[in-house]
């Protein structure tokens, strides 16, 4: 995984601003900041994304969660916070090492501003039931 | 936590259209999805958003997720995925019961769209080395 700027980082060969480690993850300072206090959390086993991630690997990496949003709370009294994990270029991924961004909101002049427009129209009840089927049945393969 | 939406869901005094559930989480499609697929898995315990996530919660929640991407991948075959969470409503959130959003990406259509806009000339170097000590001071209170 030598081509891996994220495994690098957790190699030690690439510096970082870390702001927490423990046996399974590293937490540190994203270095294009959208507001003050954006931290990015990573798993030390390389994994591409969440689709790639084994479930013990997904266990400890979302352990250390609660404690790096709530220091980062108490650090900046932010008002709200988004975690986020972008997958896939589409998606916003740019560096292929999962990573759950951590970034603290203060209002409207934050570098993260989201359009959320549902599409409610577009899908009725009868389709979402038969939409969930079809996820059911993908789900033990 | 009778007021409380989604634990009427986890209760079954209201009805929802259910991907997965075990022991510790359940998963079901948002009813005003951003796009085919979009889900939300919620743990079953009651608790308010990240902050207030004991560790055998966030443990147990995060351990189900990359099955969940992974069927809604299998499922709809989306160019990428988001997945987001949004904690106090600055951020977003509307449902006081932490919930995580699984939201496919099939192109430029999609109801769920980011501005993601670097800070990186108010954030030198050194200025993050002080926002991480800051974090790290708060970590372990
Ligand atoms: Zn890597
Ligand atoms: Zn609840």
């Amino acid at each position: 995984m030598s081509d891996c700027i994220f495994c690098k980082i957790i190699e030690g060969s690439i510096p970082c601003t870390k702001v927490y480690e423990d046996e399974h993850v590293l937490a540190f300072m994203d270095i294009a900041p959208l507001s003050k206090g954006h931290t990015l959390l990573i798993p030390k086993q390389h994994v591409k994304d969440i689709f790639e991630m084994p479930e013990d690997v997904a266990r400890n990496l979302y352990a250390a969660a609660p404690k790096i949003a709530n220091a980062i709370k108490k650090a900046f009294n932010p008002q709200g916070m988004n975690t986020l994990n972008n997958n896939g270029a589409l998606a916003g991924q740019t560096v292929f090492h999962y990573h759950l961004h951590f970034i603290p909101r203060y209002g409207e002049d934050d570098g993260y501003k989201v359009r959320w427009e549902a599409k409610k129209d577009e899908f009725t009840p009868e389709q979402l039931k038969a939409l969930a089927e079809e996820i059911k049945e993908n789900l033990n393969q």
